[in-house]
């Protein structure tokens, strides 16, 4: 191991108490030693996912945002409604580690060869800790990237690039030959983009502006459908009906979305299916929730026959599901393309007392398209 | 085959037309010969059961049913929307066949075992037609029932008695170990009643009415949740926590109650998990739609983590998937219970000319619980 690992560096945590703040503020915090299998990475980059929010911020509302240093660590202090509260008891008053993934370098290392073999590597770790300056994690928690990676581009190898993979993989799992995706500009739209091209996947993107038609389209996308346009709906049908579409995965959650992709879906496949049937076609429909950026009720018409499904989908069961070896391809492939097909970019970098200053918490609470912002805890 | 069989009787037909008007029509049809795996049953009886009420009114207003008879032949008519005109347009001016499932006496059998097998025999069947006075079926659409059962009791042995084996089925397949069922006191909840008693399960009944929790505590059913009761949630909570369901079939579809199951299952996994996780508890929670006594749009509010599922659930897709050696145990568990398990009590009875009064119509529309009709077409 290193001779030049500090004895403690700085943290974010994110602590929910029952008078209704959530306050995330910076502290000191051990950088442990390294056991065998374990490695410690000085971290240089971590993203600010919309799945982290969630604990950050405990579903308060950012726009209310206020300073709560303490003179010596900076914080920012957010209200939580009543019955957000109540539905988190589980966290009150305990300091939340946050920041589910990142990237940096390895500076000192176990006894084991695992560890040993990344001792010097810069990796893309998981983590649920990521923002942070050190941390010790167990080898099998890295990926190891060429030499010569930017740490910072490794900083998103899993939660996007394992997610757009996993849609992949549970589209085909499922029977179905295409899928929709309901953020095509996204950061992780862009990824899946490029993983159906390379593929021959048909995959009918959804993006809530014209600009971001343009954007996709220069990226070589066929089917890019606007749902600010008037012609929404017929786009939707036309794309539905050339790419045979029957799963969806969805980040929206909130509103009618859902329930007009399933009728859309349903429209095709009982145009195609000939004969009336009260109960609607015999297609399979699908929608995935994967996310919530719009977090309103979710409404379904249910004008889609019987045969359908609405569900939540999330990263790490579906990993489990498939398995150690067919995770570890997924990893791989992460790794060799993590300039390529899983670049991200990030529309502002944050240093940890950035990243609790009122006015940047309201900005990346939003989760603007394009405007994805990187924590850099040793900048 | 018998020598007394007529050349032609009457039937019921349900004809949309795109002036938004569905008419329910008394006519002639003839009575065909059977082949050699055929057999012709005198319909004795034949239920008015909700997934009937589709085909027969096409989502038709029935309160503003109006009488349409030609003089000769009796019939109803009922408005319909334009949007539902629209989403039926490949029944349009065709005369639907009605009634999916009836029962009678064999009358009539052509020359192969299997149908021979069933002359003079009272038999269920599953036809889709069976609001008529004779139907020609393949023998394999009919269940044979004891000698001496009353064609009445066998009337309707398909649509509710499968349906609700199948969802004991469907939730030990997909590894549940209770249920939740959303309308406790209809003769399928009844059913359904019966079925968990025998075979150790447990089951939450959702009932909508003071009256019908003390009909089913008559009954044997353990945990009744009368949803106007103010304890609604907090009886349902108890349920849950006492059952451990996990599954819950809904046949009203609209409205919150799919996301109130969801969200109380999901209240009940969590607090037995512990530990907090932004994501939910592990433990899948589903709801399957499978009818749609509101017609209004499921709202969700998504408040029950990332583990679920709602979907539409219907009796063809699961009898297909299960296959034929498990269908056929399943219907020979209903012939040999079907004065006891899979019993039917009816509100009323009516011929094929009061199934066309637009008073009768406006009543079994309704669907109210305990007032089921029964057609008698040789009454």
């Amino acid at each position: 191991m290193s001779a030049d690992l500090p004895s403690s560096a700085l943290e974010l945590r994110s602590t929910l108490t029952d008078d209704g703040v959530v306050t995330m503020r910076i502290r000191e915090t051990e950088v442990a030693a390294p056991t065998d299998d374990q490695v410690v990475v000085r971290v240089e980059a971590a993203p600010i996912n919309p799945s982290d929010l969630g604990m950050m911020l405990a579903g308060g509302d950012a726009d209310a945002a206020l300073p709560a240093g303490d003179g010596v660590h900076d914080a920012v202090a957010v209200p939580v409604t009543e019955a957000a509260v109540a539905a988190q008891r589980a966290r009150l008053g305990k300091p939340m580690p946050i920041g589910n993934e990142g990237g940096g370098v390895v500076v000192a290392a176990g006894s084991s060869p695992a560890a040993q073999a990344l001792l010097g590597k810069t990796v893309g770790f998981l983590s649920g800790n990521a923002y942070a300056q050190y941390r010790t994690l167990h080898s099998s928690q890295c990926l190891a990237m060429a030499d010569g990676t930017d740490p910072a581009d490794a900083a998103a190898a899993f939660v996007n690039p394992l997610t757009a993979l996993g849609m992949v993989e549970t589209m085909r799992a499922e029977g179905h030959s295409a899928l929709i995706h309901t953020v095509g500009a996204s950061n992780l739209g862009l990824m899946l983009n490029r993983i159906c091209l390379d593929d021959g996947v048909g995959l009918v993107n959804i993006v809530r502006k014209p600009e971001h038609v343009e954007q996709l389209r220069a990226l070589g996308a066929e089917h890019i459908v606007d749902s600010s346009a008037d012609t929404f709906l017929d786009d939707l049908t036309a794309a539905l009906r050339a790419t045979g579409a029957t799963i969806a995965f969805d980040a929206i959650g909130g509103g009618d979305l859902a329930g007009i992709l399933l009728s859309h879906m349903e429209k095709v496949a009982s145009a195609q299916a000939g004969e009336f049937s009260r109960y609607g076609s015999d297609t399979h429909k699908q929608v995935y929730i994967y996310g919530g950026l719009d977090r309103g009720p979710t409404t379904l018409r249910r004008d889609f026959g019987m045969s359908w499904g609405l569900g939540g989908w999330l990263l790490t069961p579906f990993l489990i599901k498939i398995g150690q070896e067919a995770a570890d391809r997924l990893r791989q492939r992460v790794a060799d393309e993590i300039t390529t097909t899983f670049a991200s970019t990030y529309g502002t970098r944050l240093s940890l007392a950035d990243a609790v200053d009122p006015e940047h918490v309201k900005r990346y609470a939003r989760m603007a398209t394009g405007d994805k912002a990187l924590v850099t805890p040793n900048a």
